[in-house]
């Protein structure tokens, strides 16, 4: 479904946008297989959310693209640019197409599932209880890679977004993570997310 | 540059064929990115041919899903396929505008470099020379990654290409081998290809 909001113009640095762009059509392409392979509707919801911010985003870069190019050598340089945000966008609404599938209740075939699941390594979904002894802690102090071969790749907060968290990002009450790991040791996560667990094991 | 093959219909399964698309079209993202950053044109090229083979397996696997639709059932199951194929497709377009960016000399803006600069693992495309000890071995038995975190996901031997070859694949002298690796691992690689290094170290 197409939002109308009014996108505000609020100067971004070019590098920034592009950056985004092209790690969140990287991450969306992740999360789309993953829905369609758990047939999971959030998941397949918050890649149709996301590529609505790219969407944003690549409007916002055209702009600011065109306000960066002062004379012809400019404008050559930037068309680089320019063709690299064309290609993210192209990337995400691929990833878009994928996770309609799951949204339009289409049905996964088993073809699509096989194919899927050759990837080793999984994602998760996971909204952290308020009991969770994850809540206020660090994401580095967590050392989730060593103990379980666990990464947050995303947080959802309310309506942001914060994608690749930094080690000093703390977790909240209601943050909705997406990890990627092993099978096992997304299963322990899940259990610490939801408060189950509540002991991190060393 | 736009090729105009006949394309001959040869039986596949729409399995093989989706997966072959999937594989290909991520394959393609991460050796764009490196045409990108390393200026480099062969690899560029690389992109733009298998852009055409993705293509030609696009053809196929809507022919063969055709073919596999007997009733409205059977048709509603198999759009689901078609999507995901038509996903790689798009994915596999976007590749090839990025490779096109090196192919066309339009330059690499330093922002662009910058922000693909950030992928940590890096690919390399180095030719077997005839003198390499990596000629005739199974990529098995070299154990790249436990020797130095070198991974060989791609080999091109003449006309046909092979994406993630298997362990008892025998590296042939004159293969061009994209591998996946630390930039001091890829080096070290590089060497043994060309033959400049005669030695596996342990």
């Amino acid at each position: 479904m197409p939002r109308f909001e009014k996108i505000e113009y609020h100067p971004t640095s070019v590098r920034e946008l592009l950056l985004e762009m092209k790690n969140l059509s990287e991450l969306m392409i992740d999360l789309a297989y993953s829905a369609a392979l758990f047939n999971d509707r959030e998941l397949a919801e918050d890649v149709l959310e996301l590529e609505n911010r790219v969407d944003v985003s690549s409007y916002l870069l055209e702009m600011e693209i065109m306000l960066a190019a002062r004379d012809s050598k400019d404008a050559e340089a930037l068309t680089g640019v320019s063709t690299v945000a064309s290609a993210a966008d192209k990337i995400s609404d691929a990833a878009a197409d994928i996770a309609a599938i799951v949204t339009q209740n289409i049905g996964i075939h088993p073809i699509v599932g096989e194919i899927f699941e050759k990837v080793e390594e999984r994602l998760m979904r996971v909204k952290v209880a308020k009991d969770s002894i994850l809540a206020e802690k660090a994401i580095g102090e967590l050392e989730l890679a060593a103990r379980m071969g666990v990464d947050i790749i995303a947080i959802r907060r309310n309506k942001d977004w914060i994608i690749d968290p930094k080690e000093d990002e703390k977790i909240a009450v209601d943050d909705i993570l997406i990890a990627r790991g092993t099978s096992a040791g997304l299963k322990e996560f899940k259990e610490l997310c939801k408060g189950k667990l509540r002991k991190l094991e060393d």
